[in-house]
C-alpha cells in the first residue's frame, strides 16, 4: 500500500501572503472606492528592455526554421548565456570561477529548494532569522527540521541566527553544531548587506568546521556601496564551502520570463552517508541532469541580451527602483520611522513603533491603503518590523509616501 | 560538519547516451568522410508551427510593454492554457478532470523526477522494464531503490516488470509487493501500447491494493488507434489511483520551449508515514509552491496557440513523424527484421538477430553509418532489442532505409 511522505505534513502552514491577499480583498471590498498601492510581493513592474525583446524576438524566429531550430539544449546551459556570465559577474569581480561551474535554471527558487537533495538527512541546517521562507521549508520536506515547537515558536532541529538591529542584521556564528548555513544578501527582507570582512568571517567558519554555505545573493544587481561584494566567490576560501545562487528575475525583470543560475565550485569535495569522498559538483550535475531538461532557448537568448547589448538597459531599471528605494526610505523617515535596508537593496526594512507587524499592516491598509509585509511572516525575528518593496511604479511610490506625510 | 546524501552514490552510471556519443565521434574521426545518420535520441526536428511563432511573438511584445508586461505568473499556470488542455485533452474523451487539478511544468522529466518527493521512503517502487531511466533515477537517488545487485543486474528493492515480446511488451500485474508503479504509454522505448482493457486491469489491481500509479502518456499524440486510450483518466476508478504526466515536447515540438503538465486528482487521498490522511493534491501543490515559480509566459501563450489556433499545425507534425515511423518499420521489415510500436508512436523497437544490442549499435554505425539506441540501455530486458526514432527529416529517413536495403 502506498504511504506518502510524513515529513510534509511537518509543514507549518505559511499562510503570508495568502493573508495578506485575503485582508486586502476584504478591506477593498468593504470600501470599493478605495485606491490601494501594493508594496508587499517583490514582484518588477517595469517591461523587459528593449534589447532583450529584439532578442527574443529573433530567437522566436529562429525557431520557426528548420535550419534554425532548437531541440533540447544542453542540460547546464548553452555556452553563449554562461559565457556572459561569467565575464560580467565573476571574471570582472575576480572571482576565479570557471564557465562549466556554471548551471542555468529557471528559477533561483528551484535551485535554492532543490539543493537540499545533496545534504544528508541528519544535517544541522541554520538558517538566518528573518528570512525568505524555502530554505527552511525544504529542509522541512526534506526531513531535516523535526517537528516544530510553538514553545520556541521554531522547528526543533532547525538553528536560527537572528539577524536585529542589535547585531546590524548580520547574525552572529552558530554557538551550536551546523553543517549547512543558508546566507542571503542582500537580505531579503531587511535590505540589509554584508562587507567582505563580514562575509570572510563566514567563510572561514565554514572552512574550520566543514560546515556548507548556501549564498542567496538574488539581489546583488542592486548594490550600490563599494564596500560590500556581489559574490561570495570575492572571498578567497570560499570555493570549498560554497555555494552560490543568482537570479535575472530582480536583475532584469524575469520574474515571469523565469532565468537564474548557481555556481557549485569543483572544489567542493566532502563525504557522504556511507563514507564515501563525493563531489557535489558532480552531485548536482547529476540532479540536474537527471530531473531538468534545460531552460528554454528563447529565454537564455533573451538572458544573454541582458548582459551584453542591454547591460546599460537593465542598469537603468535598477536604478528606477532604486530611486524607489530612496524615496521611500526618506518618506518613511520623515514620517517619523526608523529605516533599514533600501541603499544597496529593493527592500526597505521598517521599525514598527508599537512592535505589532500585523497590527500595523491593517493600519497602514486602513489609514493610508498602502499594502506592505508583516515581519513576522518572515520569522520570529521579524516581529517588530514592517517590509516595504520598490518595485512599484515611480507614481505610486510617490503618492504612497505623500499619505504617509498626514 | 556537512555530510553529503549517500543515496547519489548508488547510482549506477547511466552512460547510454553518453556511450553512444563516444563511439559515434570515434567513428567519424576515423571515418571523416562517411555521412551518419542520426535515429538514436528522441529529439524533434520539425519547427514551432506558425501559429505558436505568431503567438510567441505576441507575447515577447507583451513583455515589453508596462501596461501589457507579465511578472511572476500564477504557480499552477495560467488558466487560459490549463483551460485549453482540460477541453483538447480530457473533457474531449469523456476523461472528468478538473482545471485545477492540471498543473503546467517545465517538463515532464522534471515532474517524473520530482514527484518520488511524495512517497515516503520505505515505498515498494515498481517499474516497467525496458523503460525511460528517469523513474529508477530519481527513485535511487531518492533512497528507496536498495544497492545495486551486479547478480540481479538490478537494483535490491526495486520491482522490475518485463515487458517483452512474451507478453506482448504489457508486464503482468506484479506478483509481489509493489506500492508505486510507474508506466509508460505509448511505450519508450518499445512503442508498444496498451488497450483500454488491459489499462483498466492495472487501474483496478492499483485501487484493490491501495498501490499509486504514475502514468507518463509524454506520446499520447502519436496514438493512431482508436482502441487505445490517450489518458489513464479515461478509465473508471483511475482518479483515485493515478497521477498522469504529459508534454508539450514530442506534441508541439517545445523540446527546446519547455512545457509540459501533470494532473494530480484531488480524490488522491492516502496515509502518510505518520498515519495522516494526507491529500496528493494537496501535497503537489505546496511542492509546486515551495519549489517552483511557474513556466515563462511567453511559453505558455505559445502552448496554448498549440492546443487553440495552431491544433491542425501540430497535429500535421505529428503525421509527418508517424509517416517517418512507417518507412521505418516497413523499412526494416523488408530488409528482413521483426518490429514493434512505430504504429501509436513515434519509436520502432526491432528485434536484434543475433541478441547483442550494442554489437548491433556497432554494425549498423560502420556499415550502413546510421545511429540508433541499443535496448540494453534501456534496462536488462532491452536486451536483444534496438530502437529508432521517427524524429529525423523525411530525407535522412529515406535514405537511411535505403542503407538499410543493401
Amino acid at each position: 500500500m502506498f504511504t506518502a511522505n510524513g515529513d510534509y505534513s511537518l509543514l507549518e502552514g505559511n499562510y503570508l501572503f495568502y493573508e495578506i491577499g485575503k485582508r486586502a480583498r476584504e478591506y477593498q471590498a468593504a470600501n470599493p472606492d478605495s485606491d490601494i498601492i501594493r508594496m508587499g510581493i517583490g514582484d518588477v513592474t517595469r517591461p523587459l528592455v528593449p534589447a532583450v525583446i529584439d532578442a527574443m524576438h529573433r530567437a522566436v524566429d529562429e525557431m520557426g526554421s528548420e535550419k534554425t531550430f532548437h531541440g533540447y539544449g544542453p542540460d547546464f546551459g548553452y555556452d553563449f548565456l554562461r559565457e556572459a556570465i561569467l565575464r560580467r559577474d565573476y571574471t570582472a569581480r575576480g572571482a576565479g570561477i570557471s564557465v562549466d561551474e556554471i548551471f542555468i535554471s529557471d528559477g533561483a527558487k528551484c535551485d535554492v529548494g532543490n539543493i537540499q537533495e545533496l545534504f544528508s538527512r541528519d544535517c544541522i541546517v541554520g538558517i538566518m532569522d528573518p528570512v525568505y521562507p524555502v530554505y527552511l521549508d525544504t529542509n522541512v520536506m526534506g526531513g531535516r527540521s523535526g517537528r516544530f515547537s510553538p514553545k520556541r515558536n521554531g522547528y526543533e532541529r532547525i538553528v536560527y541566527l537572528p539577524a536585529t538591529e542589535s547585531n546590524g542584521f548580520v547574525p552572529d556564528l552558530p554557538k551550536e553544531r551546523v553543517d549547512v548555513l543558508y546566507l542571503c544578501y542582500p537580505n531579503n527582507p531587511t535590505g540589509m548587506t554584508l562587507s567582505h570582512s563580514q562575509l570572510r568571517v563566514f567563510v572561514d567558519w565554514a572552512n574550520e568546521t566543514g560546515a556548507l554555505l548556501l549564498y542567496d545573493s538574488a539581489y546583488e544587481s542592486y548594490i550600490t556601496d563599494e564596500n560590500v561584494p556581489h559574490s561570495i566567490f570575492e572571498i578567497e576560501g570560499a570555493q570549498t564551502c560554497a555555494i552560490e545562487f543568482r537570479s535575472m528575475s530582480k536583475t532584469a525583470g524575469f520574474t515571469g520570463t523565469r532565468c537564474a543560475y548557481t555556481v557549485v565550485p569543483k572544489a567542493l569535495v566532502r563525504l557522504d552517508s556511507f563514507g564515501n569522498k563525493v563531489s557535489l559538483y558532480d552531485m548536482w550535475a547529476r540532479r540536474v541532469s537527471t530531473k531538468f531538461n534545460g531552460v528554454s532557448y528563447i529565454t537564455q537568448v533573451g538572458a544573454a541580451a541582458a548582459y551584453n547589448e542591454g547591460y546599460e538597459q537593465i542598469k537603468d531599471v535598477v536604478a528606477y527602483y532604486m530611486e524607489n528605494a530612496r524615496i521611500i526610505r526618506e518618506g518613511m523617515e520623515s514620517a517619523g520611522y526608523t529605516c533599514f535596508g533600501g541603499i544597496n537593496a529593493p527592500y526597505v526594512w521598517i521599525k514598527v513603533p508599537h512592535g505589532d507587524s500585523w497590527r500595523f499592516f491593517d493600519e497602514l491598509l486602513k489609514e493610508r491603503n498602502i499594502i506592505g509585509t508583516p515581519g513576522a511572516g518572515f520569522g520570529a525575528s521579524g516581529e517588530g518590523y514592517f517590509r516595504m518593496t520598490a518595485f512599484a511604479s515611480r507614481e505610486n511610490t510617490l503618492s504612497a509616501m505623500k499619505r504617509m506625510e498626514k
